[in-house]
């Protein structure tokens, strides 16, 4: 039996997850656009031998473009076109069941699987924001708790069209001019309460049956969300014991769900700052921070907590009244961890804005290579990860640095895999089952 | 000055354009799905020189999979890979604008504008049929009228989206903390009748600002829609004195609009059958027809005409008495192509099917490559074409002596280019000038 594996997926974000990587030197203000940078991306990440690749999207432009990068390249296209340049490494696009349609994502995606050879994943956001609710002709973000109804119907509709062509459809017979067998279609004749689709999908059913499931919400509805569908789920923790509950709590609401919790991997996200000496890795932690215009970061911060502007001050800490998660309808999880980060280690706006630049909420962790195999080894073996959604501070240093310093230590500790070996899928890559089609009973041969 | 030139498009369909194209011996029927397959079809257009490759869609299991091969990649992914795998040729995708919003569709062809290095046109259609609206939660299609409607102001906002980032808008001042300049994004805070647009793009702008806009319907809203936006018409014409009408109405729409008729490049299709000699391209024909199984032929062409199944009989005529065209939601112009090709030539339905077997209304031409070179040239010189939408009748095989054999004929006549030069864009291929933003005034210089 082999020993139990670490999983990585590599977070891809133009010049880098901290907010400020793009005024360093080496950084290119140009490459959120520029498939040349996501190619090196993806080549340093196969070089790593990482499970996937991952791009977060919201339909909206979300920052400032007179702060930072604005705009990218829309995730299922870049990933598409890197599909063409990589050969091992999985592509994992984030899409909206809020803003898109059912029939137009599930072939999208589809078309992914075929075109990547089954190596494509989708990433499930129901897209919390008012100014994304407005470029689609709302006045408002729906609710937290209708987004979610929305997504569970949008993945009972997308695993119907998925579905709606068996395996062994195609037939193929030149001589008697039958190119299918019309039994094995199967039109999903959807009539919900946000969908109705009638046909089945125009897309011959692909290499894994459908993308791998990966959710990253961490709200009650988030996690009873992932338990009934994601296979991977992305999450933001600030400390080992945090994680650990988290990770115990998904796993056993996956059983709960009737599913086997292995087949649910948990990946927290890591900002590895990497250094030859810690002292190294901490000034250049410092050296980012330093490039934070804080004022720029006060507009997001108050944003984020459903804030004015101008109701929080650069040097004091949060103000002692602040609404409940229950009165947020944008991104529940991702308050309360702010929130809480700032009252457990008592932070002035301004440290907090700082911690927030690298990681977004997620742990930064600078030090040596052998300190962040440590704490990557501490978590996986502690039930705190299966394993991580690494995102380098700047990119492609960060992501080179790595892979060049960090993977080789899992890999002598045995956690990692040292080559991809043969071709796989995605689902193959993070241990997990092809899913069966619902139409087709596998206990049952057909007359 | 140089001389007049031709224009090539190929316009690509699984094992080509005849529907029984699949059950010949060199065919593969799993090629709609195989990438390699485009990739290699796509490497032909480029040896060709053509300008641009071309892909329909509509968001429907268009053909029954029992009768011949259905299914296909989506054509936005599809392109973006091809984008990867080619350097010159343009990439032309079909996108509908009765089921896609405009904030998702605009950035994706943003996208492929990126990543292709402005190789990227839309050829935008309205989807006609009752069966792609029921996979939109709709009972029946739209009305013609308003589906071009809905088209009018599609446009409208896709251009305020592709133009809300000025074309200089990106600074880049790492010194300073400051990526872009604010005043140069330009939010549409459009509210109309279909749709809500509140934001700018979340992508930069493109290397051709937008993608060419194509457009392929031939009924009076089509023209009306042409004539406003199109920069190239694909177009269904049976005779030479068919185009020439069509070419002379659609140029003189172009001009009463106030625009440059030569921005607006005509295209009629069609599908070359070739062979060594006359009669060994009749032969090819013959061969490709008697593979059609016509009883599958007859429920389609009940379709299309809006007729219950079971009215035609194969060996008589269409039945004198069939709606006028305006009484047609769906498909207008080609419901009267089909009708009067029918009419004027007395066809029985088996004669017809055969007809509409090999190009679905479009012009076939079977016979030696001098011969498909001299009526391409006839056409060119006779104002029927600014070029012509290749629809070879089997894949790869038909684009490939098209490629060999005609295009050679078509440069020593001084009427195609014979290489591609230096990298453009898809307009510069075309002739076109790069769109002006409408917030940028090329006549003033900025303080």
């Amino acid at each position: 039996m082999t020993r139990r594996q670490l999983h990585l997926n590599a977070f891809l974000m133009s010049t880098g997850h901290h907010e400020a990587s793009w005024r360093l030197p080496e950084s290119d203000p140009y490459a959120s656009v520029d498939l040349d940078h996501y190619r090196a991306l993806a080549a340093i990440a196969e070089r790593g031998t990482f499970d996937s690749l991952f791009l977060a999207d919201g339909p909206v432009l979300f920052s400032n473009v007179g702060q930072r990068p604005s705009g990218v390249l829309e995730p299922l296209t870049l990933l598409t076109a890197l599909a063409v340049a990589t050969e091992h490494i999985g592509l994992i696009a984030t899409a909206s069941t809020s803003y898109n349609s059912p029939y137009n994502l599930a072939r999208r995606l589809a078309s992914l699987d075929h075109v990547s050879g089954g190596r494509a994943g989708w990433n499930i956001v129901t897209t919390a924001g008012a100014e994304a609710a407005r470029n689609f002709g709302l006045d408002d973000e729906p609710a937290h708790a209708t987004r979610y109804e929305r997504a569970h119907e949008f993945l009972d509709v997308a695993l119907k069209l998925w579905d709606s062509w068996e395996d062994d459809l195609i037939v193929a017979d030149k001589a008697a001019g039958v190119w299918g067998d019309e039994r094995k279609l199967h039109p999903p004749r959807h009539r919900g309460t946000y969908f109705g689709v009638e046909g089945a999908l125009n897309v011959p059913r692909s290499p894994q049956g459908y993308p791998l499931l990966v959710q990253a919400g961490s709200s009650q509805d988030g996690k009873r969300f992932a338990a009934r569908y994601a296979e991977a789920v992305f999450t933001a923790q600030q400390s080992l014991g945090d994680a650990q509950d988290f990770y115990a709590d998904l796993k056993s609401r996956a059983r709960a769900a009737g599913r086997n919790p292995d087949h649910l991997k948990v990946l927290p996200g890591i900002v590895p700052v990497i250094g030859a000496t810690e002292a190294e890795a901490r000034a250049h932690e410092r050296l980012l921070e330093e490039h934070i215009v804080p004022e720029h970061g006060l507009h997001r911060l108050e944003h984020l907590l459903h804030l004015e502007p101008g109701t929080l001050d650069l040097d004091s800490e949060l103000p002692a009244e602040l609404a409940p998660e229950s009165a947020i309808e944008g991104a529940k999880s991702r308050y309360t961890l702010v929130v809480e980060l700032a009252r457990r280690e008592r932070l002035t706006v301004r440290e907090l804005i700082g911690r927030l630049g690298g990681g977004r909420g997620h742990l930064t962790f600078a030090g040596t290579p052998e300190q962040v195999a440590d704490a990557i080894e501490e978590w996986f073996r502690l039930g705190a990860a299966d394993g991580f959604n690494i995102m380098p501070a700047v990119l492609p240093s960060g992501l080179g640095l790595f892979v060049d310093h960090v993977v080789p230590l899992l890999r002598e500790r045995g956690l990692f895999r040292t080559e991809y070996g043969p071709r796989q899928t995605l689902r193959e890559r993070y241990g997990l089952p092809r899913p069966t089609n619902q139409h087709t009973s596998p206990a049952l041969t057909r007359v």
